[in-house]
């Protein structure tokens, strides 16, 4: 079986399908997004793998699914930390960062460092929406993530890849290759550069709307948020 | 282990800490609760014990919760139908029953068929704000529900029966003993009166809340949204 990938366009287009007809908010899709991606964190870093989890997150939506899932790691007994370096200004990205201090999760800003004390990287900067180019400080970041031996999760794609085309074909992000990846809602183009182990998130769609795009996603097993699919040896999906 | 019971004072105080100061919104509560919610049902009634489950809400947050229980089993393969005869007005439950319609989930109306029809039933009519009496349609509800041989998990109380002194003297609900309940946050004074199977709901609790409001609960396992407790059998937590 063949996995379509959605475009970005078609990816923007059936969140705005979600929120304006199918009756989600912002904050319910987040929650179960990111709630998808602490249970792949779980599937590929085990508690005894090493608990200091550093979640990386972007200013927009990546990094709003990046905060959900550092809070729900924290709850299954990792010690997550959150590197924060443009924060997004919508009062739902406050209110996880609220609840994220609550739970005395640290919000870091040496990164360096963080990254030494870190057992897995969760890489929650950029997703489907990302036109490129990296503006800073996030060539930096990516540089030192790519440069690091930490095992990543990547967030719906690897930050600095193109969505459609994939790596860049030089600079930052020209050698990242995560050892994880989630795609929320199906996987996108990108994903036939991708090596490594893939999962599947964000169990909330209808037959309507994987219709409507033409998806054909695996059933998944029991209970679970998240569902590992194959990539096979060339790379596709 | 004796596990403190929270009153309903103290339970409405903790929801509205959760939203004035935890940075928590209701969609995000309602859907971790809800999603707690289906765990408890996927474990005591599996797939292969029938999969139409009748899900029976109220006008407020218990049966919201209810609501996204509902559509988290039809993720999971279950054939859930609701029955809703009193709906809340709140904007996020007619965006909850949007969901539903959407994934096909029916709202029925002939509540006594629907009872004939079901394996299982989830009781999310009332929580800890329940105050008494029954109002119509409700007593006639819980009398068939009270009647009839249906498995049933009760949403935070075993709905008819008071917070605090549990299942009324006489009328309906003086008999009501579901198979299963799910106490979310932490268990009400009433539990004292149940017997059967008892889990804890709602994963999403940091140490401050319980250190305010003197919880004690076990920690969850893994990554479940939903934790199996025992009452011993002099019927104290």
């Amino acid at each position: 079986m063949t996995l379509k990938a959605i475009s970005a366009k078609d990816a923007a287009s059936l969140d705005k399908d979600l929120m304006e007809m199918g009756g989600w908010s912002l904050d319910q899709l987040m929650e179960l997004a990111g709630l998808s991606v602490s249970q792949a964190v779980w599937k590929v870093h085990s508690l005894s793998a090493g608990k200091n989890v550093l979640v990386v997150c972007g200013p927009g939506n990546n990094g709003g699914d990046g905060l959900v899932a550092a809070r729900h790691l924290a709850q299954y007994g990792y010690n997550p930390s959150v590197y924060y370096p443009k924060e997004g200004k919508n009062e739902l990205y406050q209110r996880l960062k609220t609840q994220l201090q609550n739970l005395s999760v640290p919000f870091i800003t040496d990164f360096p460092a963080a990254l030494k004390q870190s057992h897995f990287l969760v890489d929650a900067i950029f997703g489907f929406s990302f036109g490129g180019p990296l503006r800073d400080p996030f060539p930096s970041i990516i540089s030192q993530i790519e440069q690091s031996s930490i095992p990543v999760l990547s967030v719906d794609a690897p930050s600095s890849w193109d969505i459609q085309s994939g790596p860049p074909k030089e600079g930052p992000g020209a050698k990242f290759m995560p050892q994880a990846l989630i795609s929320l809602s199906a996987p996108k183009p990108c994903v036939k550069f991708y090596q490594g182990r893939h999962f599947i998130g964000g169990r909330f769609l209808s037959k309507d709307i994987t219709d409507k795009y033409g998806l054909n996603l695996p059933a998944y097993p029991g209970i679970e948020q998240v569902l590992e699919v194959e990539v096979d040896t060339e790379g596709r999906l």
